[in-house]
């Protein structure tokens, strides 16, 4: 803990605060929404509407995706951050998307609001460092196999750079059970909460992998004290390129976001 | 999957009730609450009569207890029962306590108005079935490595020996994170209530370890949709014979039960 | 550490030596091998002269199986104990059986030469108990979810009974790999063989789930120190009523027996 | 397996052999053996000296080093390359070190005869695909939390690219038991062996963390097919930058390197 210094509270109430567009990291209940992938103009713009219209505060999509096999679709790189960018113009929603290689960071502080680091990557320390330097705010995923200390680590790393605008975020560990994609660790909210001034956010998504649990383990995230929200929507689940699983419909975000602001404002008062 | 014939719904909306006392499992958010061990009448009285006080409806206190060596505290075994049931007819609470050994069942039963199985004894077959033979409602705890199907298994050998009244119960699993005492799977909840009749509750006591994350944690079970809880509450936490970091003070406890019953209310209206 | 005092070495050549049948655990090599379940005497009879011919020492086989589904083969019972006692007498062989009800401890010692205590029981309290009681000489399995300390701490408990003839056996922990049926823990050999006087063998069977793997992991349990192994053999693997893809033929299990052997003495002579 | 056209034997004998110096991976037990990090030229060339004595083939030691926290000694980057190079010319053994920045790709390939990528980046795919064009023979340890096909996937990434000449190393994957580093997954060896045509080597002191384990370990390793060991000797364990408990001392490291080439020739010949 000696070794903390930058990620740890300093005082009980010490807390970042993180703007982006109109919503406020720390402050807000943020919702993060989009599809897993960028597929096409089409697509995203479609989307990128309907997560608006239910109230989605920024757009995510992938252009780069990290995938288990050379065969899957990989995403559409740099067309894929444009087709984002635009879509998002188009909704009014700033854009958050991952980065995986450390040549790509200027190319994707072009187009993104909001810099993610994917769970695959929390130890990939020259990837840290430059998202330190990049001047953008990163959502930094925590590892399938990362307990809560060396996670916090990989947020010093980033700190230790002069990036004071960092966002945590659980997505689920690898345990044995596989009826779950991972298992989503909940307890992880409000020990983080404990320990250290930065927003943390839940990705129930990933967390889950099934579109029928999203709903209840966004609502459980929001009761533990998740300052904010990342899911998948795609217009049309079935026939997306990649995590059709655990994609939800438009409609299903719609009543997603409506219950969680609502609980977000019960939880507040209680 | 065509082996849980008994424990698998039949239709979406098939759910099983179980009164004790004056609650309804499955129908209302049921608290259980009360000491890890029974140390004494006037420990396990106090605890009694406070978390009545504080809305608890069954007591819970261990009288035999499965400790990991053979030099702790193993519990006051019939003489706990004894005082368990007094201290829950003192103050008008029905009582939980677990039974480790088939040879104590008859004995347990004398007490118990629920009985519990612990998370080690989930595969203690000779146990499930007496469980399923002894005429009380059962509370069958996840084991630290169970998966959800192994777990559907062992609620189906309780019911295939004609036990109707069965109550599931997350208590965390095992993993490699250290942080916590173990991971708690509150996915399991809405998956489990997706797929069976049964009454699903949590046990965040000890499925996190730390007094301080219990609160949040019931919070969050209770928005995924758990139909009661498990707490441990001690007179005096810090000189219990057993899981001191992990016990809330009665005060604490009347804290939790006022705001686990609001979210109750709060998540059946949205 | 202070809680094992039974179990934990006194000196660095503090041995338990425990004389079975011909063989004697701690000096020897011992090979146990025999089904999974006992199924008929003609099948019992059949493996106990093939792996008497082969070079076992025991003969093993269940009649109590604890079984995941309640609707799988449970075992012959009190018939399979008499059957697996007559087909040892005809091979010469001492038998080795599980016992999982506490109830079943006298019966099960009047036909077994060794108790064992399997995975899902290593927490079974009053069985540990019972079995520090039963006059036999015992073999605790590790659980799949137990570390090395809370293994240790239940051999404590048959240890504090009284009965010094204990066997510890590695067969493998649940982990997140699902190529191998649990992952089997070689590196506990020889850090059980620093710690404690008591003789450790290894259950590759059930440590990895496919036949292919059991001799090269029988052949390293060797080279890692292991003081015997437990092998499923069965007359005609594709027809056992339980763990089909983990036994091996009798020719399979000779050739194993030879090259383990052979490997003892070289291990002995570096 | 449809996707693994690449990494998978084509038949029952199909193996890669890799030639790097006087060994070839694939037909020797080849022993890579140096300091965790390069710490000065002094100790690179004393420990290169003892460990060629003691039978090693190649030498290894970090000039990058990927660690937990941003405040622990990061290695001495390029420095540390020259040194390694020109103690791996003192002793006449060709260099084995880590790469974890592609940027850092070409620079690495000029001081290194292998190139390895560190179980943290098994699934930094650009990273993959850069040593999958870099011209140098590769080592890929697999990450703490890969099942055996994510595993492949990544060896497929590379081979995709081109190179054929790739190293799958096993070193341990995360569990819950906390008395070894990692969990060192032997099984995972002849499962390898029987699916690819690549070698496979084994790190047993990152597999368990122990110095007094590595030796029982690596003799396992041996036994269950293992093409080659990679080991940390340090002249002075107790001194060293990083990974202290479980360096070996040179005199250690000779023990060792012949009792497993003793153990090569036996399990060669039964």
């Amino acid at each position: 803990m000696d070794d903390l210094n930058l990620v740890m509270k300093k005082s009980g109430n010490d807390r970042t605060y993180i703007n982006v567009g109109d919503a406020c990291f720390g402050r807000d209940l943020v919702l993060m929404a989009g599809p897993c992938s960028i597929e096409s103009y089409q697509q995203a713009e479609t989307v990128a509407l309907a997560v608006r219209r239910a109230g989605a505060h920024i757009l995510r999509g992938g252009a780069f995706k990290p995938r288990t096999s050379p065969y899957s679709f990989q995403g559409l790189g740099q067309e894929g951050l444009e087709i984002l960018k635009a879509a998002g113009k188009t909704a009014g929603l700033p854009v958050i998307t991952e980065v995986v290689d450390v040549r790509d960071m200027e190319l994707v502080c072009r187009y993104a609001d909001i810099i993610q680091i994917g769970a695959r990557n929390m130890q990939n320390f020259p990837l840290l460092k430059e998202a330190g330097r990049c001047g953008r705010p990163v959502l930094l995923k925590r590892s399938m196999y990362a307990t809560l200390w060396e996670y916090l680590n990989c947020a010093e790393y980033i700190l230790l750079e002069g990036n004071k605008e960092l966002i945590l975020c659980e997505r689920g560990i690898r345990t044995f059970e596989t009826y779950t994609r991972n298992t989503l660790d909940l307890s992880i909210v409000p020990a983080l909460k404990e320990l250290t001034h930065l927003p943390v956010v839940v990705d129930p998504s990933h967390g889950t992998g099934r579109a029928s649990l999203v709903e209840p383990m966004s609502l459980a995230a929001v009761a533990a004290g998740a300052d904010g929200l990342l899911i998948e929507v795609h217009n049309d689940p079935s026939s997306a390129l990649s995590d059709r699983s655990q994609q939800l419909t438009s409609d299903e975000f719609a009543s997603l976001s409506a219950k969680v602001q609502k609980a977000r404002i019960f939880f507040s008062s209680i």
